[in-house]
């Protein structure tokens, strides 16, 4: 991220290059934060949220009948940065986009949306309603066809009718996949990475163990902590629940087994409180309170219901119904050892789509992450089959 | 349970059967609770437990000989009561106990035991240290080698020298498993099901998460919440997460799916606070406020991280050689859809054995639960095996 920002995701201040509209072509350096305020969107709930403003990267040119747009949706706790631009903080993707890269942003002008409900400067529940105070408790539900909305305005904005594609792994394949379905005639290539058609039962108990430790947490005061004690601890519970299921038992266990930590004991301790930890509970540990330093955790209360909501063929009949909808192109890709968004859930996807859709399996130990650490094995693929 | 206990699972008073030492043949009715103090047991950690006592039940009647004792090991948040007695409460494991059953309590005298660190009447957390307050936060760490040291003065004060067969399944098969090495000449038959040789990394890593529920509760004080506010919501949040790794995806989305509770709506929430919940989430709701009602959230922690500590092989060398240790004739089962203890786990276990051990298959959707709910599976291989 090259733009300060507190630590519940706030930007302190918003740069000189936020939009009142589309971007002056190369007005900004790529990989910059940029803001846009799309005024007010009705959600699918019913409410309405005032005042909506999507965070945005961009990379490369768009060309003159802005056919070379690409949109690459990032995943749960991402942020825009997909790949680096004129700093020098490297993306969460660049295997997959950048220059000389499958998307290469010497060639096709690729954006990247901070998610509704996120805290890398998109509205979220720690960005200020219009009477100032953060929205908090009040930040209503939003699901992925409310971001989806959101969206397609930054799009207009930008002078993009249709993607050239919009792929994304994890959420943002489900993101993708919705772009896809929703809006056919803007979406002419679409890659569903590591995710199914809905959020099945088991990934909505998981998600609701990951909410319920955040709001269980002392000081999440119902939402409302800003400027108080932050429910970290919860926080980095949700994240502890979250990272076992993004990883395989085999990676875990190969990697940690049941190694003590460094000079601690598990097996000693005089009381309930004292004992020492095995390397994995560390790891856990470590990954919680990293999460805990740039993450919002109502923005993650948020968007972790908005995935629960995912679900292509709400309203929308069959899911075969729901996707016939679509006329993009469709790349489906699946980890092997993915235990979270298992490779049939994508195969589901893949046959309910129309025509010969294959299933691409990346061949990974690691489980789910395996999306983001080895997207490189797609590489060859991904050229012949969207970005030649 | 016949014995009224508090909601912390102290007995309200111990009962007039309470043994000073061997329990008189036949003294007390089949599936009663029984109490035997058996002193202060030196723990694995370095502590030392003073005035411990050990709960358990009976069925049967013990032979002149003693050879027909079998002790069943209880699960996690089991109690001790496997099969029904005297009373009309079921037990937990009717289709493998009782008259007429694998283990036929017309045969055999079955024991089972509470484990210490339990709430069903074995010393645990809730239970009152030498100066009458609850062991609270000041109850020390103890391993499954403890509870088995502890088991071993019961069978002995039973006048069981040696056990016919000792079995049990999850923490239970663990718990047998480590009986079998510890005291080879005590156990000449032993099933460990459901189960693998040592707690692995990701086991370890849902049992953190488990464990950090509880401790983050506002209530929990450090484990000294008798009397006052119980962590509930803590508990019921980390039941809500081992119950999910308790069943498999396949058959929570079966059952749930992505429907909405009743009348509740998911979607609809004009805020952070206030969405209806899915019906997975309701079940785990439900699952979580059970467990709250009938166990104590201190014996969760110490139970869980007991099970943390299951290595049948610590300080004894390789798998193969602390296995080799025991001279039990083994029986090794599995859930195939287990996604916890998994079919492989079993297997390695099986196949580090002296001799030639097949992994029984117990076939069900259900997840690891099977061990429970299909162990009448097994009954035709344990009777042949083992109880002919």
């Amino acid at each position: 991220m090259t733009i300060a920002v507190t630590r519940t995701g706030v930007p302190e201040s918003k740069p000189s290059t936020v939009p009142d509209g589309a971007v002056p072509d190369g007005a900004v350096p790529d990989g910059t934060v940029q803001y846009l305020p799309i005024g007010s969107l009705a959600l699918e709930s019913g409410a309405t949220l005032p005042e909506v403003t999507l965070a945005y990267e961009t990379w490369g040119t768009l060309n003159a009948d802005a056919s070379n747009a690409v949109l690459i949706e990032h995943a749960l706790t991402g942020d825009t940065h997909v790949t680096r631009g004129a700093g020098e903080e490297p993306g969460w993707w660049e295997e997959l986009a950048g220059p000389g890269a499958p998307v290469d942003t010497d060639k096709y002008f690729v954006v990247s949306i901070n998610i509704l409900g996120g805290c890398y400067g998109s509205t979220g529940p720690s960005t200020p309603a219009p009477d100032g105070r953060p929205w908090g408790s009040r930040f209503p539900l939003v699901t992925l066809r409310d971001s989806t909305a959101a969206e397609a305005r930054l799009a207009d904005a930008l002078g993009i009718s249709s993607w050239y594609a919009v792929l994304g792994g994890s959420l943002g394949g489900a993101r993708a996949l919705e772009w896809a379905v929703t809006y056919p005639a803007r979406v002419q290539r679409c890659a569903v990475i590591s995710v199914g058609a809905s959020s099945t039962a088991e990934q909505i108990a998981f998600a609701q163990a990951q909410t319920l430790a955040i709001r269980q947490d002392p000081n999440f005061n119902g939402g409302d902590y800003y400027g108080g004690p932050e429910p970290h601890a919860g926080l980095a519970l949700a994240r502890r629940i979250a990272h076992i299921t993004y990883r395989s038992a085999a990676e875990l266990d190969g990697r940690f087994g049941r190694n003590a930590q460094a000079a601690e004991a598990p097996l000693e301790a005089g009381s309930l409180a004292g004992r020492g930890r095995y390397q994995v509970e560390s790891y856990l540990d470590h990954q919680g309170n990293k999460l805990v330093r740039r993450f919002d955790a109502n923005s993650y209360i948020a968007i972790t219901e908005a995935l629960m909501s995912h679900d292509v063929s709400r309203g929308r009949g069959s899911l075969e119904q729901a996707v016939s909808l679509a006329t993009a192109e469709f790349f489906v890709a699946a980890v092997d050892s993915d235990r979270l968004y298992f490779p049939a859930q994508s195969r589901e996807l893949a046959d309910a789509l129309p025509g010969e859709v294959p299933v691409h399996v990346i061949e990974a130990p690691i489980g789910h992450d395996g999306f983001l650490t080895e997207i490189g094995q797609l590489s060859e693929q991904l050229r012949g089959n969207f970005f030649a």
